[in-house]
């Protein structure tokens, strides 16, 4: 099983903080690789790459140029497309069927080009209301999951001591 | 049972988007009440009270300038304060104790006073990681709900038809 996050459409400067606030939960919550299409934007790719050096994890961002080519090689691979959209089918019937599969989790920016209702496996919703996309990766990713990601460490350089009432970081490694 | 989610800290333009999205997963996710803290931005309040007006709900924002004296006055009335930090405990075992209370979420943008930690009744991680406050929150949401809060639909002018494959949204009133 793997689930990859590709984030369509993104546009540099509006879309940035938005972007790695989808590429930061995808990795949090159980995603091994982001894909970045839309604006070439280091900025969001390096970000990444910070936090994965530092909080641990197998997590990888790369860019794409052409969204299309890159979800039509998967599926000839055998990977199932999830594109996530406020207008789409309930996520909650679907999301535990995905579990064991490999999946390319689809968040657009802005307007989606209509092809990729016709070339995802699934249109789902996160709830039929406008809200986020982030909301809505971290609640679909819980559930292909079975809520059981978020027990998962990721091993880094530093890690954080759970606390009740203030800030404990240690360091695990000195690399 | 109400939830209050507080955004601490805010800074116009830098999170205007973020706000924006905490809000609106707050809305979409069960909660009644959105309070902003930090700069008084009205393009989130205004932006918020549009997609009330369309889609429908109860939530409702306003800005505060004291949050020190807001969750006072909430702690005086009962209420609970659950700060969400990535250096916090496990929000799994608090969340289901929270069911059924009335509950100010607070969600910070940038770096937190001090003073947080100890006013809250818990400050909870939702992983040890850095991640987003906004699917943090949403996973929190959701738990507080026992995952049914997505079930719940909210009463608009418009609606959105589950679709498989495309978009079908209606009209509902005409007000």
């Amino acid at each position: 099983m793997a689930i990859c996050v590709l984030r369509l459409g993104h546009r540099t400067r509006r879309d940035q903080r938005i972007t790695t606030h989808v590429f930061l939960s995808a990795r949090a919550l159980g995603a091994t690789e982001g894909v970045l299409c839309g604006d070439q934007d280091e900025s969001v790719i390096s970000g990444l790459k910070k936090v994965c050096d530092v909080w641990g994890g197998a997590f990888q961002v790369k860019y794409e140029q052409s969204w299309k080519k890159f979800l039509a090689a998967r599926k000839r691979q055998g990977w199932k497309i999830a594109h996530l959209t406020m207008y789409g089918e309930d996520f909650e019937g679907v999301a535990p069927k995905l579990a064991g599969q490999d999946v390319v989790v689809v968040v657009g920016a802005g307007k989606v080009p209509t092809e990729l209702y016709h070339l995802s496996d699934y249109n789902l919703a996160v709830l039929n209301q406008p809200h986020s996309e982030i909301s809505a990766l971290a609640l679909f990713l819980d559930r292909i999951y079975g809520g059981k990601e978020t027990g998962v460490e990721l091993q880094g350089k530093m890690k954080i001591m759970p606390n009740k009432c203030g800030k404990s970081v240690v360091r695990v490694r000195n690399d």
